[in-house]
């Protein structure tokens, strides 16, 4: 397509090399920030810049912060001996949405994935058997996606992390049915694992 | 959600002030970022700004351009006497695309419609009757969308073009079947108006 502009075409190149965000769409969040007041655009513009430009990651569980130690490696109240390890700084949000964790985590930024090409080099795996061998570790949660990557990683830092010296004990999240699934809408393998890990009754009304 | 960064917490504001983007969609853009090299967010950013800042409408038909005056209305090439009214600088796009239209445009900025409160003083019909009143157009074309607040921009548009001293010829765009559908499907209003709107014959095939 034509446009009448240059700079139409240019934040329209621009805009449209995010994911999930055709020419088309690009266009029309252009011309929406036409309608809206100046500064609209340079707050977004400034945002973007900074964001890129000083965002820091933390330098303990390589979560995204603004200092070199995020607010959850810093705070003292948190269990420093308890490490939830998982994909991306997303999982850490989800995780701390819940309000039940009082851990600390290891971003290993993506998990390891043969067909994208992502091997375990590319994560901070290194880093995260680092932090094991200082000794001072009680127990490792692995939370990876109920993928086969997701599992393929759980598979190879189990490996790693059970071959050393001072090994922490070692848990992965529960897989079993979310809360409110039906039985009968359930897929075979999920329903599977969740017989295969059942819990004492006392233990799982504990939590509700 | 909490976010573990003021910077990710401003960025994720901005981003999803934008149209049909939420704070989810927001927070994933803003990590792709972050995996993207630094320059595709200075380009994104300045391109943004840029964008915002330097934009200009063209004096004469009010669709965007990089000059005060616009790329179609500075080309002696072109029909300055056939004049066709656009509510957007979209549609403009959509009908240079066609490559079947030689004249110039006039881009209204938007439909008169009662319920999103715009009236006729918030488009640019003033400026549009100022360029008949000099008197050397010979056709206006009105472009509405087939939409209840397009034809009222239709009729009011027509009602004040059609009272002034010199009147050039007032056509709109055709309104029927579009090319590949079945007459089985089509509504019934569009049926009708492909009817009561019929061509000769020859004419329909000159432009095959």
């Amino acid at each position: 397509m034509e446009y009448p502009s240059k700079l139409l075409s240019e934040i329209v190149d621009e805009i449209s090399k995010l994911p999930g965000i055709g020419r088309r769409t690009a266009l029309r969040l252009s011309l929406h920030l036409l309608k809206q007041p100046e500064n609209q655009s340079e707050n977004l513009s400034n945002s973007i810049l900074k964001f890129r430009k000083e965002i820091k990651h933390c330098k303990v569980c390589h979560n995204i912060s603004d200092r070199e130690v995020c607010e959850i490696c810093a705070n003292p109240n948190r269990n420093h001996a308890l490490v939830c390890v998982v994909e991306d700084i997303r999982d850490v949000m989800a995780i701390e949405n819940t309000g039940e964790y009082k851990g600390v985590y290891h971003v290993l930024g993506g998990k390891i994935s043969p067909i994208e090409g992502v091997g375990p080099s590319d994560l901070t795996i290194d880093k995260l058997l680092k932090r094991i061998e200082k000794g001072n570790l009680q127990e490792i949660i692995f939370a990876m996606s109920a993928t086969i990557d997701g599992d393929t990683t759980n598979f190879y830092l189990y490996r790693q992390v059970s071959a050393m010296s001072n090994v922490p004990r070692i848990s992965t999240i529960a897989r079993g049915i979310s809360v409110g699934e039906e039985l009968e809408y359930t897929d075979e393998i999920t329903l599977a694992r969740s017989i295969l890990h059942r819990v004492p009754f006392e233990k799982s009304i504990k939590n509700i």
